[in-house]
């Protein structure tokens, strides 16, 4: 396909392929709009990337990206040590943060456990999870793996190491999203909705009379 | 919303939104695809990046992308020079190329006249293609700029050029794409089909009783 293209312009292409949802058509017409229109833009990029993919490791605590020591929350003295928000991506430690809702620290796995591509506790560094579950002062494990078969098991093993070393674990709550329409609503989320569903306070009822 | 992030995985996230059609979310899953599982595929494509925007530039006489005084299409004994095919974007030639039925030369304007845009007969490049049709031997100009209203007021101005120097000029036929069903093709496309109808021949037609 790229074949009449030089072979600087060739590389450029196929090595825009390596980004996640690019394919063939979509990296052409990145690299004409980087070498025709951005060509600062394409220095910039070019060089955070190789800085980036030099300096950036993950957080010694939990495993966030970052090329310090410790990632900018676990090196907060402002956050709640009793609590620990176990995740699968950094992504869902952003989204977490900007909900506003918690402020405690978090442990990222960085993936689910999946044995068909061969990622195992290993891969996600559950040994260094146990190794603070034991020496640090945590009271609760908030159990925030995405909500498919993959990540119910990853929350199960580890609910498992929190039962093993006494610390309570609890697992966000599945339900119906904010303005969620019912008819919209998948059936599996349904039901998982109403075998979770909460009694109402009767005091709490009768307040809105 | 790129708050939380360590500064080099912000600069990483916001550099990667230069791409065209990539935002905040793509750029984020871009950044921990890249970090995560394809360190080295980020340091081929920041490479790929800085040296392609370093060295490539356009063709000095097609105005192709190449890093190359000459293109490998101009740079080529095989092409026909009487026949000069003039395109909007490096893809065009590709794409025609690919159609393995044109084997002329070519002229890339990089664009269409777009006042708006700030775009003129200038920035198209519009002396260099005059330049050539006076001093080459060329029979055609092939107009295949895009069927939109720009591209035929650029074709429209490239066939006065044309007309000037005395040398015939074409534009590549509009009508219904192959496998194309009727009930689906927009009413510009078909009228510009109905209009552009040509007559079958009888002795063809009889050909086929």
């Amino acid at each position: 396909m790229s074949q009449g293209y030089s072979p600087l312009l060739r590389q450029l292409i196929n090595a825009l392929q390596c980004l996640p949802g690019v394919g063939m058509k979509s990296a052409q017409r990145m690299a004409f709009h980087l070498l025709h229109r951005d060509r600062e833009g394409a220095t910039h990029l070019a060089k955070a990337l190789e800085q980036a993919s030099r300096e950036i490791t993950h957080c010694e605590r939990c495993r966030m990206l970052t090329e310090h020591a410790l990632c900018s929350l676990c090196a907060s003295d402002r956050r709640d040590g009793t609590q620990l928000c176990v995740v699968e991506m950094p992504a869902d430690v952003i989204a977490i943060e900007q909900s506003a809702a918690y402020q405690g620290l978090y442990f990222v796995l960085m993936g689910h456990l999946s044995p068909i591509d061969g990622i195992g506790p290993g891969e996600l560094g559950i040994e260094l999870l146990e190794r603070r579950l034991q020496e640090e002062d945590i009271a609760e494990v908030v159990l925030a793996t995405s909500v498919t078969v993959e990540g119910d098991a990853t929350a199960q093993l580890i609910a498992s190491l929190a039962a093993r070393n006494r610390i309570k674990a609890s697992r966000i709550a599945y339900g119906v999203p904010m303005g969620g329409e019912l008819e919209f609503i998948d059936s599996g989320t349904l039901s998982r909705a109403l075998s979770g569903r909460r009694e109402i306070e009767a005091a709490a009822a009768e307040d809105t009379l």
